[in-house]
């Protein structure tokens, strides 16, 4: 008997942003896979195995899930965020590609959650309320030319970006020389917003200007929202707000 | 007394995609406003006033919405899809920006959800895994200009992109135009998924080859996922997976 794949989003922390199409996956599964620090985040009970992982085994841990899933399983593969925003759920086709006949038959299914940025211009205000872009900063499978070309080309095109996995351990200066570029792209004054563990106890949310912004701002947990020419900050008692304007035109070169 | 404006997001369209903490925002409201199409997502019950509007004043439905919180009342301002992705969220900020300082007071939190592009890429498979764009094609204070030279600049970084609202009724041709660009930027080969109305009975998807997509294929309720250079089809028993690897670089010109 063939079992299920769904390959969910845990959303950026709190239980209060966990569809219950998410959560009612987790409550049927027979076994939850992702790296450790999603699954803990999903309460042990009689009948579910947890199969944490560390976070370079990506390919083995989507191979893993397939397997059982194959086996007839109930499989659920959490990501945190939306799974299929620099997440799992590539990981998981990029395997079903090149994988045995036993995985044709698994029912797979992609359940969305509330990924980084959103969250995180959430509670800012609203700096992706008109055309942006999301880079992932980390992939230490691009060539950092590609990265700066990027920047460069969504500068030039007057994105607000959203900037994920902004330090990591693979490139440790690249979010120093993204910042140095934007500056020179954008200039100095550009509105920008460092937001780690959005929804989370440790939440801590700075907004600044890009001639502030400074890598130690940013760690693992952070996502970088660099505003487009239109971003504006509104002064408020309760603090600034950060949002883009639905009609911004954008001052294009 | 002063109370309370939450900016909600319904999410694309099922029940089991509302985040807990949007229904629970649903749950304590005094007052539900809205397009009209949002608001009759909203079930009636005595003690909650509904106020469904036009798409056309969004202006006018946030300063509404800020006069009833001004006055005391619970409000949520309600948009589908996330809030804060060309929705009501910055329409708000629009008019906090100018309003009287009774609005000055006023609670106002964003409470993401999950917008369509990211529901679109669920079904589909994982068309957004890697760096991505989303482009606002009916924003009708946006010259066709500035829309072109995002699509060429998105096409030359390689970014996948997600194309909202890519049938309005003020740019009826818009959409035309930006495939022809498209083809002409990607060449014809480029997969494209056409997701409508996601997570709903009348869901419809259809992946397709720039060279195959014509804009009869999309309606306001759809959305329009180009790919990036790297983006795959696999072929399936259970049907098409679209999606785009983790590491693509991307063939940059």
């Amino acid at each position: 008997m063939t079992g299920t794949l769904a390959i969910a989003g845990l959303g950026p922390g709190s239980e209060a942003m966990i569809t219950p199409q998410v959560r009612a996956a987790l409550d049927a599964a027979t076994d939850v896979l992702g790296y450790i620090p999603y699954v803990a985040r999903v309460a042990p009970r009689p009948g579910l195995v947890l199969h944490p992982s560390d976070n370079r085994v990506e390919r083995e841990r989507a191979a893993h899930a397939l397997d059982l899933a194959a086996q007839g399983r109930r499989v659920v593969l959490v990501s945190s965020g939306d799974p299929g925003v620099f997440a799992m759920a590539a990981a998981v086709f990029e395997v079903l590609e090149s994988g045995p006949q036993a995985w044709d038959d698994v029912a797979i299914e992609v359940l969305p959650g509330i990924t980084a940025m959103l969250a995180a211009a959430a509670r800012a205000g609203a700096p992706l309320g008109h055309d942006f872009c999301a880079i992932n900063l980390s992939d230490n499978l691009k060539p950092w030319d590609i990265i700066a070309r990027r920047l460069r080309l969504a500068a030039e095109a007057d994105f607000a970006m959203a900037l994920y996995n902004p330090r990591s351990r693979a490139r440790p200066d690249g979010l120093a020389r993204a910042l140095e570029l934007l500056r020179t792209c954008c200039g100095p004054q550009r509105p920008t917003l460092f937001a780690r563990a959005v929804s989370t106890p440790q939440e801590d949310l700075r907004i600044v200007s890009l001639a502030q912004a400074v890598p130690e701002m940013a760690d693992m947990r952070t996502v970088v929202i660099v505003g487009s020419s239109q971003t504006r900050i509104v002064a408020r008692a309760a603090g600034p707000l950060l949002y883009t304007p639905r009609s911004a035109g954008g001052v294009l070169a």
